[in-house]
């Protein structure tokens, strides 16, 4: 195992460390349980919001702290959901008085563990709504999942559930725009390589040098079928065909097109995939009004990359363009 | 091989043509020859930037074109010059009627098909001007160089170089302040793997399971020496040990330090490698003022690092926070 770490068991805490020191004006980090807040820390009258989950996928979700986001994030182990005892004091750290919304991506561990950690925050009278992320068309059922996945359509719902709750939005109206967001949003993956977990030492599943798994997990998990070694185009149309279908979307509709990478892929190749994706979309009569291409939701050093489509309203395309300053994702400020 | 691409010998013609699509109103792409310019053309009376290189690299150089930063990009074949015949039109795109600087990186082929355009654009009007780049402090020859290699501080130099052009500076002083930057920037970087050049197949040289390439160049030309599998501390002291020492850095003054991956490592690795490194920084009483960590300039899916420090004086450091709205660097805007 090649990794520029020291010990496999310090990783996360030496990694959020470091991204502290980068962000110093953005971002605190709490060691112990390990969260990660905004620097100024919670906006009084402004709806609260944070979400976390399994490390190994930055920049999410630390990276995307900061206004016009996340009010707080909780790292866990790598692919290891975060326990309550965290998720509590990042829920504290972000309300503002008028309550916290929880972004969960849709794994059985992340539910529970947020589930138990909003029951407890509501006793101590913080008010917790909850938006589940379970965007991934690939499988109904995973290893750690009842239901679909949720991947990289999380950044989505956490960018324009975080601008409304920066308008100053009621807990209910950000809940609610965080909800139309994950209902509107699909994606798939596929992976060429596998990836390393550093405490487990060895790659978490095997892939033969001419095969390719189409529909794979964020955490290695198994997806629909693997496939022979296709041309970047014929890889895309698996990804964008079953997106588009399940969205069941329209000619004359707008969206998002995100074409994201899981670590170790090329940036150059991930616009191969955007070309197809867009040319795809065009022949549905679908217009891609807003793009994002790039490192966002990560599988480690995976090499692979998902689509991520975003039926769009003029409310969501808004949001969306509104001002974020986080250390991953910034603009307009 | 394993890559998301179609045919290897248009995978920079189709990543080009997705980087335009992804970015319609950003960039304009010119196929034939090829570059990539502003999408509102030349600013009149604004001193032109242009840089180009050979492509694997990416973002750079297609993803600093914008306000603030370069008005043309020109991509190479992959790890290879661009030629002249492009170059040229780049410049003629970039120019505004006050004269154009070219950013080069120092490789020999770079250099003398800057020289030949900017001669070719001289004889038809278009003063240009010439910032060489050779941060790189592992080697002092190389595989495809005479003197240093010129690697990440290109980025710093395109940054810095264009916010003082889009502030109205002459052509003269544009030049000077890119010239203070590439005097004062000092990279290394390591390799855990080789990558895969498309056209070739195979990865560009060998490494074996147990070892690590000390100083590689960002097309994987040798660095100074192979050691083993040592921690991420152990490993960022090798780099940033010789580019302070090469700065002569003193106890009390500001740097920026760029924590910068070569296309395949996580985000999570290189925040445990700035962790390091700003450390040592503060051990000599070096202060970190301004940060950037992520793959800014890579090597195709290459896993590995480079640290990059960048020795600020109040000029400089007002011109990086200027405003800057480009496909892989933005903010303020």
């Amino acid at each position: 195992m090649k990794k520029l770490i020291n010990d496999p068991r310090a990783v996360v805490d030496e990694s959020v460390e470091g991204f502290g020191m980068a962000h110093p004006g953005l971002v605190s980090v709490h060691p112990d349980p390990l969260y990660v807040s905004r620097a100024g820390g919670a906006v009084p009258g402004k709806v609260g919001l944070v979400s976390g989950g399994g490390s190994g996928h930055e920049p999410l979700h630390a990276g995307y702290v900061g206004l016009g986001m996340l009010d707080a994030a909780v790292p866990g182990a790598v692919f290891t959901s975060p326990t309550p005892d965290a998720i509590i004091p990042a829920t504290q750290a972000a309300d503002g008085g008028v309550g916290v919304v929880h972004i969960v991506k849709n794994y059985t561990g992340d539910v529970l563990n947020f589930e138990t950690a909003a029951e407890m925050c509501a006793a101590e009278g913080i008010e917790v709504r909850t938006v589940l992320v379970n965007d991934d068309v690939a499988v109904e059922d995973s290893l750690y999942t009842a239901g679909r996945r949720g991947v990289a359509g999380t950044v989505l719902v956490e960018k324009i559930a975080g601008a409304a709750a920066e308008r100053g939005d009621s807990l209910d109206a950000v809940a609610a725009i965080g909800e139309r967001v994950a209902q509107n949003v699909r994606s798939m993956g596929l992976a060429l390589t596998a990836c390393t977990v550093p405490h487990a030492g060895k790659p978490s599943f095997e892939l033969a040098d001419d095969e390719i798994e189409i529909g794979i997990g964020i955490h290695g998990e198994p997806g629909r079928q693997r496939v022979g070694l296709e041309p970047a185009d014929a890889l895309t149309e698996h990804l964008l065909g079953p997106v588009a279908d399940d969205l069941g979307l329209a000619g004359g509709e707008q969206v998002l097109l995100l074409v994201n990478g899981m670590g170790g892929t090329p940036l150059s190749e991930l616009y191969v995939v955007y070309r197809r994706a867009a040319q795809l979309l065009a022949d549905r009569g679908v217009a891609v009004v807003r793009s994002l291409v790039g490192n966002y939701v990560t599988s480690l050093e995976m090499q692979g990359a998902s689509v991520t489509v975003l039926r769009l309203d003029d409310e969501m395309t808004g949001l969306w363009d509104a001002p974020v300053h986080t250390a991953a994702l910034r603009w307009g400020v």
